[in-house]
């Protein structure tokens, strides 16, 4: 007899390397399908909305070779969306719906693969099940380019993005200290992070051993002084001629207002969205009277698969096979998660934790790994850091651009009505 | 008898393969000097200043393991500069300094890396050179990404922002149609380009052969109009569900005006500086009311070393090779130029053309690169882009990133007055 039937969904905003974590789900299932121990891998389009809308898409259509690529390929696969499932009490339709799409089609295990609104959204499914005695396994499998989740040491998709953002800040404070001298001053550079600072901690890896890199990071954990900020920026000007300055999405005011926020309306009388950068990029000026040059990386750090980490790539895809193996095992209510071997020597294995732990807390950066001026990063953020962008995982190359796959869908037939939602 | 001494210095914005042409000049340099056919070689810091300032950096210092780390940084390893010598007629004292400068160090060749200004800066000086029968020979080495130089097919730097832009858009790509299900519909990203749009258009090389990617290019060259615009997108995302624009900092509104001029004061009262990416964002959004997301990638897009063209690192590095042949051969007035050989298949050798020609002129995108309806390129831009960006030149990477070289600049004792300016 056939074990269970899975359906694996992608959640969320993409990662990198959120594709190598489906690569390891869809590969590891393939093995335990040529053992019995499970049945058919259904993906959800465009996440647990696809369990909703029963778009169920068939993966033993894919070659192995497809899947294989898919180690290599940014974005979601199959689609992801942005979709929180409501509490039980007042949604209590769709949960219903999701078991009666997972009966028809024989499934036995839900594999979410999200960050921690996703988890939540996994939780509450599984709650539902539980108390409805639904047979039905839920095990998370994290994701997020915020590194924010709880009980995972770090999370797949962070790793490569940190590298992403230290690559970017090495290349570019090579490009202003070039110009100093008779243009551009200072750079900024906006990374992402609307609550969490991990990703503007990774900046602070930027500097080559022993060379000086005069940066300036704008935590979203730290007030913003625009006083003190331009007082650093005067200083580090001052010594070095130049200065490169990493603000995350999420800084705030001291009165907790976005700066993001406080751009006005433009000329066709729209108001401005989002970019911070600009924003800090028109304070220097008007204070400190220096040429700025401003960067917005946008969706280019997260899907970056081109640099991605090697050490990310190997953790996204044991979290997917974990998924797998865990099924397998009979657990329910869990994620794997990534935990780190104590010592100095990095080094890392497969753990687990509930579900509860994950998907209803955001871990910020913490203080430790903050430098006392509130601009830069510890010694113990660099430990705790340098581990996770180590490793090249080099895509194929085609006429001079990485070659990244896309999967054609194909819906298995439905066998419930139509969703009214 | 040792042959002349040479200076060489770099000028304007940088590339990722400045530091390249160094590279060749240097290398080919030192095979020079020791058959007794140049002298030494100084290097300007900071341009044309070195020579006003007679700040002169003594490249012998350098171990040839140094100069050849060269080809794999980014930036301008010994200071660009902004700054174009104003005419013989009104500066006539800045002309009669360098040669000075050059007189009392033995400065025969002047070897120029830089775009159109600089060039313009070279061939005054060798112009006033010869009217002074000041016996120097200037030779002009290209060098910009806007690839906006006549008499040479292409520029070295541009191979390799074209093939940073078309790798971010394919990675941003993937990104938005993994989304556009609940969540942003529109990506933009700005590129640079005041006034020509070769940079832009090298999104067209972004999608893979064979697969959709609902692309829209705003190009200097062509009057922005709102409503065909957002007509465009509004049909891109009801056919494929989401778009990807790319739009050239200096695109203008039909009556001439910079659109990135056209952001208002924000709240801190200061005008906003640059960036049209969030004007097209915010008139897509109020339009359209389309979720958007936007990038502007500024200095990242010329400092990626980490993705450069290895067309591009090639050209860069046998135009460095050229200008020190052409010293060597006597020659005057000129600069080594990329000329394509007829035919299908790529090819290239170096040829020359007189300084007059690229120094006062800007190549425009032709006309029939430009799609008709505006927003994208033909075929015949993409027989013309697609080669340039082909190639890999992957530099060493350690802990996790590029490993890139400084080098420390030690002047030579100056020998003249100090300079006044």
């Amino acid at each position: 007899m056939l074990g269970k039937n899975i359906f694996y969904a992608q959640s969320g905003g993409v990662t990198a390397v959120i594709n190598v974590t489906a690569c390891g789900v869809l590969e590891s299932a393939r093995k335990q399908q040529a053992v019995g121990a499970v049945g058919r891998v259904f993906a959800g389009r465009n996440g647990i909305l696809g369990a909703l809308r029963e778009e169920l898409i068939d993966t033993s259509r894919y070659s192995d070779a497809a899947i294989a690529r898919l180690r290599a390929t940014p974005g979601s696969a199959f689609g992801s969306c942005r979709y929180k499932l409501k509490t039980a009490a007042t949604a209590a339709g769709d949960y219903r719906r999701i078991c009666d799409v997972f009966q028809a089609h024989d499934i036995g295990i839900f594999l979410y693969n999200g960050g921690g609104d996703s988890l939540d959204t996994a939780l509450r499914l599984q709650q539902y099940a539980g108390q409805h005695s639904f047979p039905l396994q839920v095990i998370g499998l994290p994701k997020t380019i915020d590194n924010d989740l709880m009980a995972t040491d770090n999370c797949p998709g962070f790793g490569s993005v940190a590298k992403y953002v230290a690559l970017s800040v090495r290349e570019a404070a090579f490009d202003v200290m070039s110009m100093c001298a008779t243009s551009t001053k200072v750079f900024i550079m906006e990374v992402m992070g609307r609550h969490a600072g991990w990703i503007a901690a990774a900046a602070g890896l930027a500097a080559e051993p022993g060379d000086a890199l005069p940066l300036v990071i704008l935590f979203p954990e730290v007030p913003f002084q625009a006083d003190r900020f331009c007082a650093e920026v005067k200083a580090a000007v001052g010594r070095y001629g130049y200065c490169v300055v990493v603000v995350s999405e999420g800084i705030k005011n001291p009165e907790g207002k976005f700066l993001s926020e406080m751009g006005a309306a433009d000329a066709f009388g729209h108001a401005q969205l989002g970019g911070v950068a600009p924003v800090i990029a028109s304070l220097i000026n008007a204070t400190l009277a220096f040429k700025c040059h401003w960067a917005v990386a946008d969706y280019l750090q997260r899907s970056a698969r081109h640099v991605a980490s090697g050490t990310d790539v190997e953790q996204a895809y044991a979290i997917g096979k974990a998924g797998v193996d865990f099924a397998v095992a009979g657990k329910n209510g869990l994620l794997p998660i990534l935990v780190r071997r104590p010592g100095s020597t990095y080094g890392w294995h497969i753990g687990e934790a509930p579900l509860m732990v994950a998907a209803n807390a955001e871990r910020l950066l913490p203080a430790e790994y903050i430098s006392t001026d509130g601009f830069g990063i510890t010694a113990a953020a660099r430990a705790y850091l340098a581990p996770l962008i180590q490793g090249e995982a080099v895509p194929e190359y085609r006429a001079g651009l990485p070659h990244y796959v896309r999967l054609e869908h194909e819906l298995v037939p439905p066998k419930c009505s139509p969703y009214p939602g």
